[in-house]
């Protein structure tokens, strides 16, 4: 059994922005010799989420467009007297900090429109941590 | 260790759908011989997701009409001049590809309410493919 | 290959609430004995979730408060004629029954701002039941 950990490291430059990190998730799951398991991609932080689906400039807007009309700024929420980004904190637990793929024949699984996006939600930011974890056999 | 790779093809007959997969993954885990893991289910699609919960026809009805109403199909989403269904994605972005249950004593460790549903979001379609992979030993 | 099982009881006293699990997770990872691996926190009910952010008051605040108002209780629901608590499926089934963290050194992997929380959508009950699963070696 091996239990393979990689770090992604990324500077945002926008408060909401999305980044595609698919091309570094599959280095780390090539690199790590891992023939049939998992690939867990965990980011560290309260403000931001992992996201999976297609990567069309479109879309991508329609995402931070759908962020910033259900999760809007100024509305009176309370941990915005402590921190100014509450919309921010909201906005990352309902979609979630994490996302597990399949690993299989030393690919990552998935689909034709399924890339791999970390969401900034509170940026600019420098040193943005990404886990990258790889578990298998 | 074992990591044993199933797969459920769905073909669904409506835009949006909820169709029950748990009686298909729970086959898979039982003839995988996995005694203690974990069970990913994983829908290779970016217009579908991956829900668990109660199986109430009238519940099924208010998370389709819930859906419906957060995202909306006329909203002049820039995606929907590439293909007319951003509505779709980002139902699916929000509800998130995959679940992971516990695998024990070779069952499927779930909540009597906790059924796993595939949610369709831009259907009908032919050959829905969700992976089961089960990793334990 | 170890596969533990650890499983964390909570009785809750309001509707809606948040209760912080992460010291009763971190022990329980402490005690399986595995260095390196993942750690999955399942609620087995689906009128619940578990989130990861934040431990600020004003901001456990601003979470119940958002879910109130993205799922409100009197809206017609077809499952309120069979169960009144359709809004808590509802916000049970977007928010997930899961969360995933790495473990290392035999460490919960999480960052400074990232607590985990039983997230009660329809309390108060006795014995919410989640399973804490580590898995690694």
């Amino acid at each position: 059994m091996k239990v393979i950990f990689g770090e992604i490291e990324i500077s945002t430059d926008a408060r909401k922005q999305l980044v595609d990190i698919t091309g570094r998730v599959e280095r780390i799951v090539n690199d790590s010799g891992v023939e049939n398991g998992i690939c867990l991609i965990h980011s560290l932080h309260s403000t931001t989420a992992i996201i999976i689906n297609e990567h069309e400039s479109g879309l991508l807007d329609d995402i931070l467009n759908k962020i910033a009309a259900d999760y809007p700024r100024e509305r009176g929420w309370h941990h915005d007297r402590v921190d100014d980004n509450a919309d921010a904190h909201l906005a990352s637990i309902f979609t979630g900090p994490s996302k597990i793929l399949p690993v299989k024949a030393k690919q990552l699984v998935r689909g034709t429109w399924q890339n791999i996006f970390l969401l900034e939600l509170d940026g600019p930011r420098v040193g943005r941590r990404i886990i990258v974890e790889i578990l298998g056999k």
